[in-house]
């Protein structure tokens, strides 16, 4: 079997989706919109109104202006100049994409345009940009930068004005839970969120987060890749049914009867009326002002509301997944093992005969994946690093890019998955010949670091903030590090990456039970190759510790032994691993057979 | 030998000073002046206008009210009732010193007075305060949490209008450090922090606590107990000779010679004319908003000062020593290893038999310090903890808590001294028959903390709370922890606790080479014993690791050998403590003659 002959990847795509062809045509359709307008700059963002890692073909703006396709980034197109701002992640993908020619790219330390935006527009002019599309806080930041220099205008949105044949928005089928998968009805999560809302002295709350509104009315859609989100909007009152947003055209009959008693439904274009109206008498509404649009804020303020600012009341009861979600994050990490032991043999297999591709990888991985029926989606774009390019942190294969895996590199693999029953996140980095000592070396403090982590107990009350370094103090040892926190947090069935915690030196809220993060320390030596390891963990009790807690790990897949330096591990530290691979047996093991299970057997093998 | 024979302690006083019968006719004589001036409540707090922890006689107000001497507290002395407020230190001192029948104890969770203070007035009474003795931000603070319920005022000190016999103010004798000591000029100092006054964008900054003029001048004094601190105040103008403002019998014509060139000199009762002339002109001046008392904040506000509140100029620089600074510091641990060698060495052969007392052990101690002619005073009081008293973090001995040693209790001695060259800081926690298994599995838990510190390498910019954990990761194994930081910065010839960095959650700011920190983690089991062991450490370079640092162990003492469960070491932890070991024989084993040197020989053995 090699790569080639699997079925297509259809999760992922490898094409440049950009041609920078388009960027002049395009800028001057929108230059000759803001000189109608009568505004000298327009800013264009990565983000929808809904602040998701993904956005719907009709809300990519800057990909259609730019022709930059990254996950974050915005342009400001002047009326003789553009610029468009990208983090370093993003510093060889934007110039690749866009006509550089027209546009320049400028990378920014944080996300966001930096102080050479000025340049952008002339003195005393104005910028105008889509309040839908900015939170209150990011337009008070840019005008703060701007010191004077311009000012913000909140404008109809000018791209959409000139879009030719925009996509439609995105009215993908919506599925609701069952309980086993949900683990508490809506009307109890809201119930709570309704507590939660009055404690806080608010009369309502606006929810903005499509991450926020699936979980709490049980519900799951396709309006964007990889996160099985509905896109909409949601006003909860402290008291009675909550109503939810949405294009009109998802607004079916059995929607209708499935929130029949949980929530009242309405159309996402009668949501500023709404704001307008929940605003009168001088109301307490709670926005988070770290999401919630310009556009929700004024209409608010404007109808006479008084804003209680406030973090999504949702974000902390979902990163404290039920039993249900556990089980299905469980049950979906099983299922992702037995995918991910037949990737791991088959590469075994392969690798060292040459001949591998990036692409191929990424595409038998998708193709093992799929065997499993239940897999809906990626849940985010593989990054099949081989050899050097595993140093690349956020790499993201191409066709343009694509590197063949010369037998002797490293490869580094992290991918995840979406299944009905959970979402999954991954990283193994395999050897394909004789690892140098160094590489040895560097996997091995990456996996005690790991390890560390993986066997923590901490009491109640510490954060990821304070655990951080267990998982780097290997490598410091060494005089290296990773430039990347160690874990953030994963969604059930929901986002790979999301809030409020996490471990690195800015999660500072308390783990708590329920809690499912990744565990993914690395190191990148820049030109040569890249290691990381990563498994998914869940906050539990530590049994027999009162007061304390400890983590579970459901990741299911094993760690390649062949780059590990015995020597350099704990006697704890290698019963850990040992034990791993024992579980990886014993959970995995029954569910696959032949050459796969045969493999499993050996790579499950004590150290 | 026994602990009978040693001279007696004059560094620390085994009294309880306070003589609770005083408590009724001070407090009539207070509400008598309250009563003339027009005011319904006063506030006495522990601190005096340079907020170190300990303070002169004459400014010794809450405990000549109140007859509590600890290191922190207030109290509201209302018409009719008043409280104390102290925090959970002081909770059995502080009812045992006053007269609880006129003084109601209240323990608040942080430091200040709690919500209950608006019980001791009248609603819509006054409280008054001696601005010298509050920052701003403690008034603003009390003044919130009354919320209406009565109205703070700025008054004379009431406590001194009627204290009689009140000691005069502290008039040691100023000594300059020589360069060899100091190793950086007064004018190379004070234009360090005249560039850090322009970068600020002030003027000039006015400086109110003793350790940084004592820095910033190279001079040290007597003025209060434990610390070698000159009490006065200083303001630095950003080009130009500094002010230095002295009680006038301070300034003697040695004095103004050993400053020529490099300050000014003026009385301290000049100081508010000279605040009011500094902000005249709306000059920018700098005041430290956690520090400098309401008083110096109004006199320039009142002229008409633009106030900059930023932290003290000198903090962070002297927090970095210098070559000298560190030289000093290691010699004084030197000369306290050698007075631990001694003491250890006499505790190991005297506990055993029996009869030791807390205080006995705490003369001897003192004793073998004083051998040393430049040890001339303990850098704070000593906690000796014997048996369950071991388990009370900031115990302080007194004749009436005085307990006996029982062969077979662990007893904690947690004790420094201020040496012409350096400030030390030392716990050691012995053994005195068979440990149980128990408190050997958690010595040495708390000893592979303590070692995780000393080994630690961190890339630059990593602060105290980042590496906290490593302290704590071997207790937290067992559900347990101790509820203190894991160390402070520590002063060269000056204050045994000083900031702004340390080893804790609440520590942020990033480590730097120079710093000199304990490394205390520790363990108590309230009731039965308690186990700290404590070295101090600097930061340094790490030779090889380009852009990393380490630490530097300074403190030489052995660590009792007898309370380690070696099964429980890595093989790097071993080495770090016998390679400790090793170095305290070859620095101090040389000092150190007859049965001390024979002791000495036997403690630093391999393990």
């Amino acid at each position: 079997m090699t790569a080639q002959s699997f079925p297509p990847a259809v999760f992922q795509s490898f094409e440049e989706k950009a041609d920078p062809k388009n960027v002049a045509p395009r800028l001057a359709a929108l230059r000759a919109a803001m000189a109608k307008a009568g505004v000298d700059g327009f800013l264009i963002p990565r983000a929808d109104a809904h602040r998701g890692e993904s956005v719907p073909p009709s809300e990519a703006r800057l990909a259609y202006i730019t022709g930059f396709t990254g996950s974050a980034g915005v342009a400001l197109v002047g009326a003789k100049k553009a610029a468009l701002f990208v983090d370093s992640r993003y510093t060889l993908q934007a110039p690749a994409q866009t006509d550089t020619k027209k546009i320049t790219v400028i990378q920014t330390e944080s996300r966001g345009i930096a102080a050479e935006a000025r340049n952008y527009v002339p003195k005393g002019g104005t910028i105008a940009y889509d309040p839908w599309l900015h939170t209150p806080g990011e337009v008070r930041d840019i005008t703060a930068m701007l010191d004077g220099h311009a000012t913000m205008v909140p404008s109809a949105n000018l791209v959409d004005s000139i879009w030719k044949d925009r996509p439609g928005a995105p009215v993908s089928p919506i599925e609701f839970l069952g309980h086993n998968r949900a683990g508490k009805t809506a009307p109890d999560k809201i119930a709570e969120i309704q507590a939660s809302l009055a404690a806080d002295g608010a009369d309502a709350g606006v929810l903005t987060l499509p991450e926020s509104i699936c979980w709490l009315f049980n519900m799951r859609g396709r309006d964007v890749p990889n996160t099985p989100y509905v896109l909409g909007f949601a006003i909860v009152p402290k008291k009675g049914l909550p109503t939810l947003y949405l294009d009109p055209a998802k607004i079916t009959d059995d929607i209708r009867k499935a929130l029949d008693g949980v929530a009242k439904l309405s159309s996402s274009k009668s949501l500023p009326e709404a704001l307008a109206r929940l605003g009168k008498g001088s109301k307490a509404v709670l926005i988070d002002p770290a999401t919630a649009p310009e556009s929700v804020a004024t209409a608010l303020k404007d109808a006479g509301a008084k804003l209680i600012e406030k973090r999504d009341p949702v974000l902390l009861p979902k990163s404290r997944k039920n039993d249900a979600e556990l089980a299905g994050m469980r049950e979906a990490h099983k299922l992702d093992g037995v995918a991910l032991a037949k990737f791991l043999a088959w590469f075994d297999d392969a690798a060292p005969k040459g001949g591998l591709t990036e692409t191929g990888i990424v595409t038998a991985l998708e193709a093992f994946r799929r065997e499993e029926e239940t897999c809906v989606d990626a849940s985010f774009d593989t990054i099949s690093g081989a050899g050097p390019n595993g140093a690349i942190v956020h790499y993201r294969v191409t066709n343009k890019t694509d590197r063949v895996l010369n037998p002797g590199e490293i490869m580094l693999v992290d991918s995840g998955a979406q299944y009905l029953s959970g979402t999954t996140d991954i990283t193994r980095t395999m050897s394909t010949g004789k690892p140098s000592d160094e590489q040895r070396d560097r996997f091995t403090r990456v996996l005690k670091g790991m390890v560390a982590i993986s066997m923590a107990r901490f009491p109640k009350g510490t954060s990821g903030a304070q655990i951080d370094v267990l998982a780097r103090q290997f490598l410091w040892q060494a005089g290296v590090t990773y430039n990347h926190g160690t874990g953030h947090g994963v969604g059930a069935y929901l986002g790979v990456h999301e809030g409020p915690i996490g471990i690195s030196s800015r999660y500072t809220m308390p783990l708590e039970i329920g809690n499912v993060i990744s565990n993914e320390p690395g190191f990148y030596k820049a030109g040569e190759y890249g290691i990381r390891i990563e498994n998914l963990i869940t906050v539990v009790p530590s049994a027999g510790f009162d007061g304390y807690l400890e983590f579970e790990t459901i990741t299911l897949a094993p760690i390649d032994r062949g780059l590990i330096r015995k020597s350099m591990l704990t006697e704890a530290e290698r019963a850990w691993i040992d034990a791993y691979h024992r579980r990886v047996w014993k959970e995995i093991g029954p569910l696959v057979k032949g050459k796969v299970k045969d493999w499993l057997k050996d790579a499950t093998e004590e150290l």
